[in-house]
């Protein structure tokens, strides 16, 4: 069973200094007339979604092309699953196809570590079910340190999370990370979208995103799912919307150098409006655009990481 | 923003001729034993397609992939479009990713002009509703250039556009390069399916084949979308077949060194018969050829241009 | 119209043993750091799938890539089909794209034959219908000579096909294949899943899977599609699996060096269960491996060879 990136927690405090570091010497590599390497040359990265996410699934193999690997493509539609193929013998297969790494999306919620225990390859979590999304939280967490010029640390930063706490996974990875790294987070939400024992979570709770704004640097909006309204956790988007969105005016409310962040995709005018969301403010393109460096950086330090790959990259 | 096509008016006439004169020189390219060029090496190019169209989609691909490009593929089925992300925060997080260049078709007329005025980098219209395609009519003419050895114009050469027009991007970008060439160009068709308006397009007007044939070089044929008849467009299959399809005896009484075109894909038996598709004078086969070295000729010119890049390429 | 491989039957013995050869070479090629060579460089390799078979389709891609040629998916849901085109016309738009070789799945019988009689490109069979499935034989007969080291030969193995004959193209590939390299083939199932007329088949039959384990090397278990049963072919799942599932019971009835072999994907529980399928005597990850491998072998077979490329390979 080889090293995987499933959650936070399963990285050390200086592997994620580390992956700070490699991620700002991909940055550097995407902003070349020629952004490829080639440390990853011969490797192969199956991309094996059960959720559909364009967006991240082409921010890993956008990742893994760039440092010249090749690339499997698996998604639920195409598989064998409808066929009634298990996950471990879709996983399995895929190993014995040859792939080197596996990056995973499913709805459930522990599957990715589940997989990874039947496997001899490492696996990287995009996504399992409302568990965790370690590589968009490191990206987070870069892009913050980036703006504030805090090293590889966030001392000090004040982060709100704001919204469907509940059912996210990337606030369950960025709780920990920013945390983690200094950062005093609190969530902010309706009590039903908040998870109903924070007790040991290392967070502030709010209720009010209002009484939150003044008093922090980074606004952090996570996405509505439409669903979750006719789950009855709560009275109506509009509602939602009156109380949490964030627009222009409450966006005077906050600090005058407080960011906006969001993991997309976006539904605008539910849980943020076009004002807000393309203010100057926001730095939502570039965590897009940060998440390809770092995915890169995650790739790289699983595979290549131990084969002295890294003379390569210059 | 960055110069893209969307349309042919966005062309000059000097850039028309200098895009023929690059679609030949990756013609040859493409006939050599490896047909492939460093030549966009460490650009992206995604394509971003919101209607099904392997035809085209694969023709790009293989394009960007000839110029040694990286290929990001989004399809309307796998985004985050199904979750509700506006088209604005689809393209530009497809720009934030890290793409230079976006080949995009869609359903709506103008849609693709929108993107390109909120995007920094080039796009490339395949398809935009029933407005425009310029690729296809690029590819058309240089192939029809070829075939009658006219260089890089269309003077004196007689074109039929038969059948659905109302509908057809593909006649409207035809119908403007062409005549700017110097060919003349004659709709044919029943009236429901012709514009209403025609009075400003240079073009003659005919709604009998039969009459239209003896005197032109060029069959051009449209695909007739079976959706059509049930608006009430026309009478049936049966009765448009009858009077407007490409068929064996119809063929004879064209001039003898007419050709037939189409730009895919076919309904066999509905706008052109098996036999007129397949006769010695149809030019269809090779339209799909030259359709590669044409796109290759857009990608370079609106990406690898300015650099000097086209040394690679011998 | 070029070489192709439709089935065994294509293939002269000279040509099964200079594949195994081949195979033999590529898979020493899968165990370096870097599994890739230039062998097929500049060359552009087509998967036309119009049955979902991911593991198949990446298998063929990640072989073409591995030798360095240029992948176009076609997959049904994306294509033109839809729209009416005909399988002639899909299949030369994609030679004229610049395919040079097919690879294709389809669910009709004899239909790749027939694609192949159009095409001046080969083709590689990938499955049609109940017919032939050809490079699964070849990498399940080259499985079973590196595992009972028996060289270019199956002189003396003994093996078991088990399950629903009747519908399998792997069964028909396979008891041609390896009864030609020397095999004595058994066919074991209810007969209402086995063909109606074997009297030409190179096989004894079987309805009792207990008396055929002691006497067999090679178990091959085949996959049963459970629409079969609605097909009223057999009573149920329930009673096929008491009768025929291979589990770990009847897998002690085998003899001691007895292999369990499957092409997938599995339906564990039904054919084969969990524990005979992950035993140490299955082979089934093995044929997975093996496949890429064998798959480059067939595309360097039909492309590469009389090129005198195979030095690139070193």
């Amino acid at each position: 069973m080889a090293r995987s990136l499933v959650s936070i927690s399963d990285l050390r405090d200086d592997e994620i200094s580390h992956l700070v570091e490699l991620s700002r010497i991909f940055f550097e590599v995407n902003s070349r007339e020629i952004p490829k390497v080639p440390t990853l040359r011969g490797k192969t990265i199956a991309t094996l979604f059960f959720e559909n996410s364009t967006r991240t699934r082409l921010s890993f193999e956008l990742a893994a092309t760039r440092l010249a690997a090749d690339v499997l493509t698996f998604t639920l539609s195409s598989s064998s699953v409808s066929k009634g193929e298990s996950l471990r013998d879709t996983a399995e297969t895929i190993e014995s196809l040859g792939a080197d790494l596996i990056v995973m999306r499913h709805f459930s919620a522990g599957s990715v570590q589940l997989v990874s225990s039947w496997l001899d390859i490492p696996l990287v979590n995009a996504g399992d079910g409302a568990h965790e999304h370690p590589t968009q939280a490191l990206l987070d967490a870069v892009t913050i340190m980036d703006h504030f010029k805090t090293g590889k640390r966030l001392d000090g930063i004040s982060v709100a999370i704001v919204g469907d706490v509940l059912h996210s996974r990337v606030a369950r990875s960025n709780v920990q990370l920013l945390s983690r790294l200094g950062a005093n987070v609190t969530l902010v939400g309706p009590p039903s979208l908040l998870p109903l024992d924070l007790s040991l979570w290392p967070v502030r709770i709010s209720n009010c995103l209002e009484d939150v704004l003044p008093g922090c640097d980074v606004i952090y909006m996570l996405r509505i799912q439409s669903e979750r309204f006719s789950e009855s956790l709560m009275p109506s988007i509009g509602e939602f919307s009156r109380a949490f969105a964030l627009n222009s005016e409450r966006l005077e409310m906050a600090s005058k150098g407080a960011i906006v962040m969001h993991p997309g995709p976006m539904i605008k005018g539910v849980e943020i409006t076009a004002e807000a969301a393309e203010s100057p403010r926001s730095l939502i393109r570039t965590q897009v655009r940060n998440g390809v460096g770092v995915r890169m950086a995650v790739l790289y330090w699983l595979l290549g990481a131990n084969q002295g790959r890294l003379e390569s990259i210059w």
